[in-house]
């Protein structure tokens, strides 16, 4: 059961082609991604704690254009949360078509803001998680 | 004597209509305002004074449209410094054709970062301000 | 009555400063007109007439900074429609402490797509403002 | 020898941490491409042939955060052209330190703007690339 966010694709949103582009894709993701954390950690809850959510890498297909009256469901999912690294997969789907319009795997580390250094996914860290985990869990299934 | 900077318009920095979007231009007013102030005051100049060069407003008259391959020119001009503001005079023109693409005024304030309280145009601040006046002036006009 | 858009302040809204860019003000209030013109006329109505929605300028003020996680609210409202122009009146409040973080002044033209020349504030293009101000005006009232 | 861009790091490229923000590398990662590109095919070479160049795929690694005032130089090459797609790979180096702060291959595929469907790596688009690898050539090597 992926977390889902809804964005309404706009005018400013595309570029030249009249079609979202490739850069802001990866805008729509970062705020699929703080919606999703957001039940269990937002951003105060890492700077409370010292720490910040970063970007490691990102792998993303570009499958089917997108053009303005759009309404894209962005689907956020953790699929691995191992060493010093953690990956949330997502689906951006076109609800007019249902069609998948681009999926990406977005691979982050919490990192400690003085040292710049990576946490392990444990304690505290993992602790976000597991609250987001339960959050996304259907009621009648508890 | 302004000051110039010159962007070619990408295809990204459209919209769906084809023509560079209005909040484009605020991003490319800052981009030449960057590159104008360097030669007095930098954004190290700033920090390493504890202050921050803040937009307190933006006056912007859209022309023209511009379209993706078009060089444009971004002349900054400071013409106001008084009590605790300053006003950067810009204009985007479109080299292939002569004609001014969008102008605006953007006041701005010098802010004490820790405080947020914009300092007075004088001293360090006006200082910087004199530096790239000089630094505008063509050299056989001395 | 104005029409109300809510968007809240991401990591990636910010600049350096740590605040919402000045750039990124004009998309948000570009978001919610789309949001405040979609009950009467969303991009195809004016697509579908061979128009579009063209903003000729901005005034815009930055009162006071935002940072992320705060809700910000923007409250848009046409204030004039005259000759072949008209101006939306946006506010951006922060929904947190009440306080006013910009306000601007948008005016804008409907235009014709093939000659480019700005349409009178008059017939087809005055009765999707007349629609939106009846879907802006509250139930009990009528 | 790839083509190099230079990007100088400005305040607006950063987000709340105070480093370039992972969508804003695309966009580097875009005008780095357009200025390799036109030498031999720029927007308009596309235009004239009814195509376009669209982005497929993308897999960008983020090595070191970066911050404003730093010179980025982006290194372009096309690595692969094949079947119906091509692959650019490009380099993100910090010109202070000499450390890559990010690398991407960048797939993409030549369309046909009526049909939407991609053309092969062959005639007039692979005419295109041979241009390009002309111009990058150093004269005393011909």
């Amino acid at each position: 059961m992926p977390h889902s966010t809804i964005i309404k694709v706009r005018g400013y949103h595309c570029d030249y082609y009249g079609h979202v582009n490739n850069a802001r894709y990866l805008e729509m993701l970062e705020e699929a991604r703080w919606q999703y954390l957001e039940a269990g950690m937002d951003l105060s809850y890492w700077q409370d704690r010292g720490l910040g959510f970063v970007v490691v890498s990102v792998t993303i297909n570009f499958l089917r254009p997108a053009s303005p009256g759009i309404d894209l469901e962005i689907l956020s999912e953790t699929t691995k949360l191992e060493g010093r690294k953690g990956t949330i997969h997502q689906e951006v789907i076109n609800r007019q078509t249902g069609k998948t319009v681009a999926d990406a795997d977005v691979t982050f580390s919490v990192i400690d803001l003085k040292t710049g250094r990576a946490k392990a996914m444990a304690g505290e860290v993992l602790a976000g998680f597991e609250k987001i985990r339960v959050a996304d869990k259907p009621r009648d299934a508890s």
